[in-house]
């Protein structure tokens, strides 16, 4: 292995240039790590005369990401185009019928087409590396798919998404609303124009679909996610969890249950003292449960020029020392169908926050509805919004609605949604009631 | 690669037992995702008819792990003896010099002879891979020698030793003193009858020393770590540290600096808000600062017999893989010696608890020690213990020493041990100054 591998990259965002920044700065180091040079010959992006901030003139230029794909110049192609079709998919495949390797940080593309991928990956010999599509610079892809594969696994989950957990942080932190924060998120660059395929959980996703893949062995079932995004986390439900001793983060979550593999994605109340709850800002984290292993908890960055080519740059290394391997840990054949649980049966503890209808006997009809439904509480509390405390010192009925929050012991999804309809219908409350699933750490 | 892989297992303690437990449960799943049979042929301990909990009857017994280690019908010598020499080392150098594969939960053995061991696998064309030596099931090696490879890294850290950390989290969660904690622990099996290696800080010494080497390149260099246990920890400094926003740990920590790497294990104060602070227990932790990734952290159970087993066989598929790595990320041949950094010369903030004597000026003379070594103070607390809270309300001087919580600026490790020399000289101390170091996460 003493020749150099040859690499071409097709895309030169701000990935991109990180990963050209990484291989020229630490091209000694590598070459004695990796057993060989890595060396940058080609590279391909929209706009030739870009500025962009390293300098690329030693390199071939390709206008077309197809032609970089087939160049016999080039051992590995390294695809951070993204985007789940167009030229993105069509240079992976191109490189991948070409026989050459493929690092890619694209989730899009892989949530919708792992398993296609993978299986042509195999056929043809190489490696497809995709570390850098799931929690950026934090190694889980290659924990799961070498350290931990002696294990069972019975649970994946993370915080996968660094703009809604920056939100949500900040919200928490300055006790100030949602759509104010997005809109200072959005004028920082830490938010998209556009920013639904964040907020909505679209990208949490994306990378879970991945993470059960690994997890369970099963092919890759992204439209069976269910997904609930951040929108409707209010500052209320920020404090209400804080005072019961949670945080409420955006996860991703996939766990082994008697009727399939259930994937969610949605507000979820944490722990305050965990080290998950302590996860904060941009951060992102995966954790793993295994049979013998325990927990296991990875943190780092999620996203970003840097951490991104870390990831990307390891995976190139893999590939440098000749550590080729299936890329969804089994070979694609042997990928077992993906089997839906029934979500509706999820069994956990529910945050419930209603607006009650205040005037004597609202409340007692809320519990027995609930009572009804053989839904347990383990805690209620009851306080008016910051704004009505005066009210509350006199003792007598307020106008406005009395918030209520209350956390379940252990209850099903389907005895949660038939309390509320029925509560709904009873008229007692004013608003749609919010519920927030707690994750047990 | 469709041959079987054939294991010989030398030492049948709780990890021994925990990896046949792992092989046998998952070698289903283990057939495909290392893409051929895993199986072990051979089984070596000193009392064959020990109860074991896991049947052997099926493998080849050997009575002495040299014979185990040179035998013919094994391919991967997996040693779990333990040791830094005899038997242990006796058997991993027959094995690398017969060409045979090594898998080793050994740090003792590592921290003392990695770099010969290294050069011997690596001459022979095998693997002497130890996951399982460095914080038990948490995949640091693998991270640090394969994904986080492309990384310039300035500093490694870590709580890597359970039985330091679950009695430091019970004497903060309890409020009970070391030695009460101390003698439930070696009750329960927590802690050895001798605890000096784990609360000395020798076991994190070791497992620090390798991630030295790892991180930095650099011949392992165990002798030349600063070496401080938690003997010294009294309740009264997990009090104040909690009043002052912290929690104490005893971490190892590495890291890169002028005059070379300083390698330090001491007991330190982190922000009680952080997720290393919310590390508890037996679990242990590792966290890199890499150029590229930022600052990734790794949480999971540092010890027993699931995690070890889980970290054993990770590295045994790795083999049957065939990603055969050099031992410490890069040729051994290639690794630099060791620079100690000057210890006296390390910059952070310090915590500081004295015993002072309650008279007047005693506190003004301290201070203004403090202040001829140009150290600057962030907080003071001045508080009596809590039996003296009665002679506190009075505002009489007590008889008693009044205990007093500084907590410094950065400053360097010489001038606070000039001024607490000078303090000590002045006679306003009761007992030698309490001092605990301060990591910035």
């Amino acid at each position: 292995m003493s020749e150099s591998l040859r690499i071409g990259i097709a895309g030169l965002g701000t990935v991109g240039v990180g990963v050209l920044k990484l291989l020229q700065r630490n091209s000694g180091e590598l070459a004695e790590t990796g057993m060989r040079e890595i060396k940058v010959c080609a590279v391909c992006a929209r706009d030739r005369g870009k500025n962009r901030d390293v300098d690329i003139s030693g390199y071939e230029w390709f206008d077309d990401p197809i032609d970089l794909a087939r160049h016999e110049g080039i051992d590995v192609l390294v695809e951070l185009i993204g985007g789940e079709e167009g030229p993105a998919k069509d240079s992976v495949v191109a490189s991948l019928k070409s026989a050459k390797h493929v690092v890619t940080a694209n989730k899009a593309l892989l949530a919708h087409h792992a398993s296609e991928l993978s299986s042509l990956a195999e056929a043809n010999g190489v490696a497809l590396n995709f570390e850098a599509a799931v929690a950026g610079g934090i190694p889980i892809v290659k924990a799961m798919r070498e350290s931990l594969i002696g294990n069972h696994i019975s649970r994946v989950y993370g915080i996968l998404n660094g703009t809604c957990n920056y939100i949500l942080t900040r919200m928490q932190q300055e006790g100030r609303a949602f759509a104010d924060i997005l809109q200072e998120a959005q004028d920082a660059g830490y938010a998209e124009a556009d920013p639904t395929f964040d907020i909505g959980g679209h990208d949490t996703a994306h990378k879970l679909s991945l993470l059960t893949t690994l997890a369970f062995g099963t092919q890759t079932s992204f439209e069976s996610i269910y997904l609930e995004g951040i929108e409707s986390i209010s500052l209320a439900d920020i404090e209400a969890a804080d005072d019961l001793g949670y945080r409420i983060k955006l996860l991703g979550v996939a766990l082994e249950t008697e009727s399939g593999i259930e994937q969610r994605v949605h507000p979820t109340m944490v722990e305050k003292h965990s080290a998950i709850a302590e996860v904060d800002g941009v951060s992102n984290c995966v954790a793993v449960d295994g049979d013998f292993v325990g927990d296991v908890m990875l943190i780092g960055m999620g996203a970003g020029s840097g951490p991104t080519a870390s990831s990307v740059v390891g995976d190139i290394v893999d590939i440098a020392r000749g550590n080729i391997l299936p890329p969804l840990a089994r070979p694609a054949k042997t990928l077992r169908p993906y089997e839906r649980a029934r979500m509706r049966a999820h069994a956990g503890g529910y945050y419930v926050r209603l607006s009650v209808v205040d005037r004597p006997g609202a409340f007692a009809a809320i519990a027995t509805r609930m009572a009804e439904q053989e839904i347990s509480l383990k805690s209620i509390v009851q306080r008016p919004p910051h704004d009505q405390l005066g009210g509350m010192a006199t003792n007598k009925p307020t106008k406005k609605p009395m918030p209520v929050v209350m956390i379940t012991h252990e209850t099903t999804e389907a005895a949660i949604q038939q309390a509320f309809s029925l509560i709904e219908e009873d008229g007692h409350v004013l608003e749609k009631p919010q519920m927030i699933r707690i994750e047990k750490l």
